[in-house]
Order: structure tokens, then C-alpha cells, then sequence
């Protein structure tokens, strides 16, 4: 029982996350409600589009987080009670996404309130972007990270957890002036980090 | 930080996929709401029967899904971008049938919208059955798949999806004019990829 | 893609069901609503406790079917395309008891509807064992039973199951007659299977 | 099927009950609603502070709770159907908690109730304090406990459980006549065990 219950073993960890991951990202679907009113259900379906493309960006987002933390935990050696703490924060956030995609999609379905639906969403994914940070700066300043990584590498990825950070921020901001441009922003995070880049992979 | 994180290791997308469709064919019960008057509580459960029967129906289609996914990525030997990508698509729409299970279910209660929403839950089936064909079609030009399966048992799985697409794509198209035969082409399906055929495994 | 996706190889069904266990277990929380009324939160409160009984009633039902279920997995050797669908149709039943519990919770609460929610319950925890008794027995029939077991050991185990599936459909007859004590018999039912049973198990 | 069908393996019970974590922790967030008015979102997001806050405060508890029991199951040797039953209940109480964060979130935001959410909440967190020393005492006292651990290191676990239990069992106790001094102890109590003690962890 003591400071490091998990010593150098972060499989747990991972598969833990994974879990929260799988479940944060299936209950999106449970924001979309079905209309009410089922005398008109093609109108009643086409006008629920903001919550499908909130789902679809949350759920694209996700996905993305699923595959970073997998990228950041395989060259990070070990849990320590610090990982351990910046880890769940990590979870907190990610498990309350499907709720700010909820706000964002009520918003864009009832013309209403849309900028400061655009600034909690994006606050929401810039956060989440930030414990990323939080959890690599920690291993590095701590010497958790596998040497087989090389300083290279480690700065590569921190790079790369700091552009999202400003990217998704920048978007939180865009949003406060421009609801809709502010959404698009977002999504074209999405897109830049599924979609391969050239030059960002040079050596296959 | 490259472009194929997950190099040749599919392990980890078949574990996390199992997860999210573990929980959307759990979530599923969460549509069916208890009828608000227990004055005549055997009238309102009764009532409820287009729930269960959509509860049933894409129950055994998620399980269906989730067997053929392991066939398919037991000849997928890895997993890159583009691979990852597809495959959340492929989860974005199995976690997206709740909600089409929950509009097919309501309009059937209802007596109103049928059309509609064995249109929309047979396109949401049909969309699944396209996402099977884009990663299994992705992993061939890519040679990602197996040498082991051989060019006969890759035509046919291929041929097998694309059946599943033109299928369920049918059961839209019909449901469009006959809603209830909509319904029945869909459950014919899971009757189809279920039961054992004969002459579909002839040597044992 | 041959009539017999997952050979002999049972890890992945019941890692699956795993899933599917553990899910609608913790989604029966969804069930209880908080009181709505804040004034007098100490009496919403108490005004629960049919959802609290149901709760932990249903909660040690799933519990030992899972414990059950690994039991039962522990002897079959393979999974063929029957084990599969049979323990689909197991699973799409487990995971519809958080709504049978609802119903049960909601008619105590309201105080009506009572006996058609208790037979209602009580039908949906015997088909739970009705499928138990349908997986075990048609992999005696196709004799996928691990051969380490014995006959005597199989036999005991579909004794049990039909011991199972007697009390509950007794119980959910009796609830036919008189409510309180159907349920008072599905609650033994978790009692006699948790606790140890003198001369259950005569070897240690 | 005799009377401990798990025998000397622990590994599917903490499997399980990682499920059974990672599932309470995700749903903490369905216990969220969005504002119903757009009209004036940024009011409507901030009136949810309640929400926020006891979302965050069960999050870290259940994380705790996770990271725990591993180090609980880590020195369990075997699991009979003792230990079934006592963590099936530990496990039905932390699927308890998103109900009671629920109860405390909806007090503070009505402004109402707050005494009585509190000591709900308090004992919620209470009993599960209570449901480990229940699985600890059992474990030692039918010698379950692997004799690496030490009579020493039995000892320190079981006296960091119980003080977890005097400490939340305090923290509703004194949320009877202050509720936002029993928060504050509650709160305290994640930021304890979470955070690493000067003098817990003498040598590394």
C-alpha cells in the first residue's frame, strides 16, 4: 500500500482507460433523442442534423484520443501516483464530453445560444488536449518515459499534444466570435489528425 | 508519432471495438421505456411490442456484426491509418443503431411514420454493411490481409459483405414502399447470416 | 468464413459476454430516478425502496449469472455457430433485465400493477435460466462438452440449471397469485444460489 | 459446480469488476442535463456548477476505489464464494453511486435538500469503505491473503480502509448539521488519498 500501487506496470492503466474510452464513446448516441412526434418523422429526423454531426465529430475525436493514449502509454515505463492522478483527470474530461456534445447540438437544433455552446465545446477538447500535455510533461520530467524513444521522439510528441492544445483552443476562441467558423475549426483538427499528412511520416 | 501507430498489431482495435459493441447491444434496452400508467400495466407492456421486437432485431444483427468483425480481422494482419480510420467509421454506425432501433420502434407504437423509419433503420443497417465492404476492400488493395486466406477465401468474404450490402439496402428500398415487408427482408437477413445454410459450408 | 467462425476457441465469446454482463449490471442504476421534489428529499428517498429491492435484487441475479456462465464455458470446448446464437439469445436476455427491473420497481412504487409486474419479472429471470438450459444442453447433444468433466459432472450441471429454471417459473406463477411472495421466492432463489449449501459440494 | 467455482483465481473477478469501475465512472455523466433553455445558455451552463462539481468529486472517488482494489486483489490468493458474494456487493454499492451524485448535485442546484443529499451521499461512500474492509477481513480471515504481503503489510491495508470508513462515515455525520462542511470532508478525502503523503511511503 504504498505511493506507487502500480509500480512500473501501466498495462492496467490502459486497459482501465480503454474502458472509459469504448463507454464515453457509445453513449453519445444516447444525447440524440428520437422526435417526438412521429407525424412527420422525415422532417422530425432531418431536423435533429446538428445533433448526428455532433456525434459524429465527438465520436471522430474520441477515436483519436483512443489511438493517442495508446501512442503516449507505449513509451511511458511506468504509473506512478502522479500518472495515475493526470491520468483520470484525462478520463474525467473525455467521460464529459458526450455532455458538451449535448449542449452543442441543442443549441445548433434550437437556433439559440450557439456561441457559447461553440466556447464549452471547444473548452471542453482544448482541456482534454491539455491533460495530454499534463500527463507527457509529467513522465518526462520524471523520467518515466522509455529511453528507446529517444530525446527526438519525445519532443515530436510533445509537439504534437501542444499544437492540438492551440489548435482546439484557437477554435474555442474562433467560436466566440464566429459560432459556426469556430465548428469548423474543430473539425478540420479531426480531419488533420486522421487523415495522413505529407511530411509528417518522411521514413515508412 | 507516425502515420501507423498501431504498426502490425490489430489486438488492440478488435479489443476496443468489442468494447463499443458490447455496450451499443447492452444500450439498446434503454430505449424501451416502462409505460407511465401501471393502472393496466399488462395492456401498456403489451403495447410495447414493436420495442421488443426491434430489441430483438438488432440485438441478434449487432451480434452478427460482431462475430463477422472478428472473421474479418483474423485475416487482417495490420492495422494502419487507414485501417484505424475505416474502422471507426464502421463503430460510428453500430453505435448510431440504438437510436435508429429506438425511431423504428417509436413509429411502430405510434402507427405513424412507419415508412420513414424502416427506411431510415434500413439505410443505418445497409451503412453498417458498406463500412464492412470499405475496410475489407481498404485491407485487400492495401495487402493487409493474410496469405494464408488465399485469394478464394478473400473473394469470398468480399462476396459476403457485398451480399449483406445489397440486402439490407433492398430492405430499405422496399420498406419505402411496404413497410412492413421492409421490416421482415431485414429480419430475414439475421435468419440468413445466423442459421447454418446448407451448401455454404460444405466440407466441415 | 465457413459455418464455424471461432472453431474451438471460446475466449472471445466469453470475454464478450464478459461485457455484456457487466454493462447492463451498471446500467440498472439508470433505472432509479432522483425524487423530483427537493422539499422533503428524506421521504422521496424512502419512497424509493421498491427501486432499491429491485435493484439489488436484479444486481445478485446477473452476478451469479456471470459467475455461472464462466462455469458453464469452463467445459464446452468450442463454439460452433449454435453455442454462438444460443448464448446470443442468453445475452439479449440478460441485458433486457434492467428493464424488467424497472417495471418491477415502478408498479411497488405506484402501488399498481404489482402481480403483472412480479409475473412479468419472473418470467423474464426463468427464460434467463431457460437459455442457461438450452446452451448446456445442446452442447451435450453436440458433444462439445470438455471430456474432464465426466458424466456426473455434467449431469449435476444441468440439474442446477433445471433446478433454476423451475424455482423461477414458480416463482413467477406464484407471483400470478400472490405478488409478495413470488418475490420473496426469486429472492431466496439468489440466496440458496450464493450462500454455500450444506452437502452442495461434500469434497472440499 | 461446487462451492468455489473460481478457485484460486482472481483474475475474472477483477476483470469484471474493472468493467463494473469503468462503467459507474462513465455514466456519472448521463446524470447531467443540459440546460433546457437556450435562451440564455452561459446562465443556464453556470447554474450547473453543482453538477460539475459532484461529477469531479465521485470521479476521483471511484478512481481511488479502482486503483484500490487492485492493490486488494493483488494480495488475494484465491477467490471462494466468499469473496464472490463481498465484492459482487462492493460492487453493487459503487454502481449505486451515480444515483447518489445525482441526489447531491440536484439538492444544491434546487438550493433544497442539501442536509439530506449530503448524509445519502456521505453513506453511499461510506458503505463502500465498508464493503472493502468486508472483503480484506474476510480474505485474512479465511487465509486468502498471499503470505508475501506480511502480517505488517495486512495490517497497513487494513488500517487504511478503516480509515476510510471513520473518515466518510464522519464526513455524512457532520454533513447532518453542516452539508457543505461534510462535502468539504468528503472532498478531502480524495485530495488524501490521491495526492502522496509525506511519511506513507518511508522507502521507495
Amino acid at each position: 500500500m504504498n505511493g506507487r500501487p502500480f509500480g512500473r506496470d501501466t498495462a492496467r492503466l490502459v486497459t482501465f482507460s480503454d474502458g472509459v474510452f469504448a463507454i464515453s464513446i457509445t453513449l453519445l448516441v444516447l444525447e440524440i433523442k428520437p422526435p417526438g412526434d412521429n407525424g412527420d418523422l422525415l422532417h422530425g429526423l432531418l431536423d435533429l442534423w446538428p445533433s448526428y454531426l455532433a456525434y459524429a465529430l465527438t465520436f471522430l475525436f474520441i477515436g483519436q484520443v483512443w489511438a493517442n493514449h495508446h501512442v503516449m502509454f507505449d513509451h511511458i515505463r511506468g504509473a506512478n501516483r502522479g500518472v495515475l492522478l493526470l491520468n483520470t483527470l484525462l478520463l474525467m474530461v473525455v467521460a464529459f464530453l458526450p455532455f458538451a456534445t449535448s449542449v452543442l447540438a441543442g443549441a445548433f437544433r434550437d437556433g439559440d445560444g450557439e456561441r457559447t455552446a461553440v466556447v464549452f465545446y471547444g473548452i471542453a477538447f482544448a482541456v482534454t488536449a491539455l491533460t495530454f500535455n499534463g500527463v507527457w510533461g509529467y513522465a518526462r520530467r520524471h523520467r518515466l518515459v522509455s529511453e528507446s524513444l529517444g530525446p527526438a521522439g519525445a519532443v515530436a510528441i510533445a509537439r504534437r499534444f501542444r499544437l492540438a492544445l492551440a489548435w482546439l483552443g484557437l477554435g474555442a476562441l474562433i467560436g466566440l466570435a464566429l459560432p459556426v467558423l469556430g465548428v469548423i475549426v474543430i473539425a478540420a483538427f479531426n480531419a488533420f489528425y486522421w487523415l495522413p499528412i505529407a511530411g509528417e511520416s518522411p521514413s515508412p
